[in-house]
């Protein structure tokens, strides 16, 4: 496998983790110092939102930062677009990244109704940005230093 | 081209396949014993939805089972953030896939209306989940053993 | 890097130029006499509905006929499921795209209210299509001689 596909691999797990709110396999991606960077991009100018120093504290965020999956629900952290650098035992990604939350409908005790075909929910788009993580090899695993995310949509949070 | 790459490929032919409702297109994909297995992910306890066995039952869902395109309508099956292992002749993907519904506006006879600026139309996700499909190599080339698809939205067939 | 990479990124490197409504940057990666033929997918058949010829006329498009951001806007051009194939010095892909408008909202004077969590904004998909570029690699560069858009959506220009 070259090292941009593994590269560009350890993105794909980061966006699982994400999906299935497991904070442990998400934190296991990063390096010991690892840390991640959350700003806004407001039209062109970014304002730093946020910011997750060491695995602990990624962890933590994934479970306790993005709201838990309702009953039937899911969601999608898609990327698309990476330009991947590769120097040696470094690497940086800019991807593009679009998240759509999943809502299932719920079949009634008596059936979906009569003319009800295919797919029973929506799938809406809520979130969009980049994510622009510096990796590192080591004991030749790729693992992620720095995530950079730069949302394209404001956050709120609770107290804010 | 890498293994990783030609067996992405196979993947993104599929697509092709689909959003043209072209079955034959479709089975060719798929080894002679190839089969299609389709579960609903409930929340995370995985619930079979059906089964096709053989190039012939692939080549008929795809053509009966999908609903044609109406008047200028499309679709795009996309997928994302490929996770893909080679071994030897076999290899497996596990990529998120999101379904879009596109529908274009008829351009009324008298031209677009004053104002109107760009894309006449819709764009809508409508399904979501990921396909795990796992490939032999047969004479050379990539074929699918059996794709298994994993909804995160449920399905309504008629008489169900 | 293999090929089939480099190439890929060039259409990544587009879609960040069209993103930006960088007309320079998106021309740059074009060959001298590279062109732009946009044609619209009407249900399998396909209407021609425009031509840009030259490094020049590329860059003018971008700038003048994608409508800028307005405040707390964006846009993500994405790509998926490449079917690269290259031969040579010459490469061909074939990609999905989906244009995802972005709109976020502004926060009020007071703060985001109450029981506001999460992203604040709109994530739209409105077009969508094939890119089909034809690449040359001129002096170990990559570049587009020839980029066909195929849209699934009309478009209106003002005054058709």
């Amino acid at each position: 496998m070259s090292e941009e596909r593994a590269v560009q691999q350890v993105l794909a797990k980061y966006v699982r983790g994400a999906d299935a709110r497991d904070g442990a396999a998400v934190a296991a991606l990063f390096t010991d110092a690892g840390r991640v960077e959350i700003s806004y991009n407001s039209s062109g100018k970014l304002e730093p939102l946020g910011e997750l120093v060491g695995r602990e504290a990624i962890a933590g965020a994934v479970s306790n930062m993005m709201q838990p999956h309702p009953a039937r629900g899911w969601s999608h952290h898609t990327t698309q677009d990476h330009i991947i650098e590769v120097d040696g035992d470094k690497a940086t990604i800019d991807a593009q990244f679009v998240v759509f939350e999943v809502r299932g409908k719920e079949r009634p005790a008596t059936g979906w109704p009569e003319g009800a075909f295919g797919a029973q929910g929506t799938v809406t788009p809520v979130e969009s940005g980049y994510y622009r993580p510096v990796l590192r090899r080591v004991d030749g695993m790729w693992k992620i230093d720095t995530l950079r995310i730069v949302m394209n949509i404001p956050l709120a949070f609770p107290g804010q």
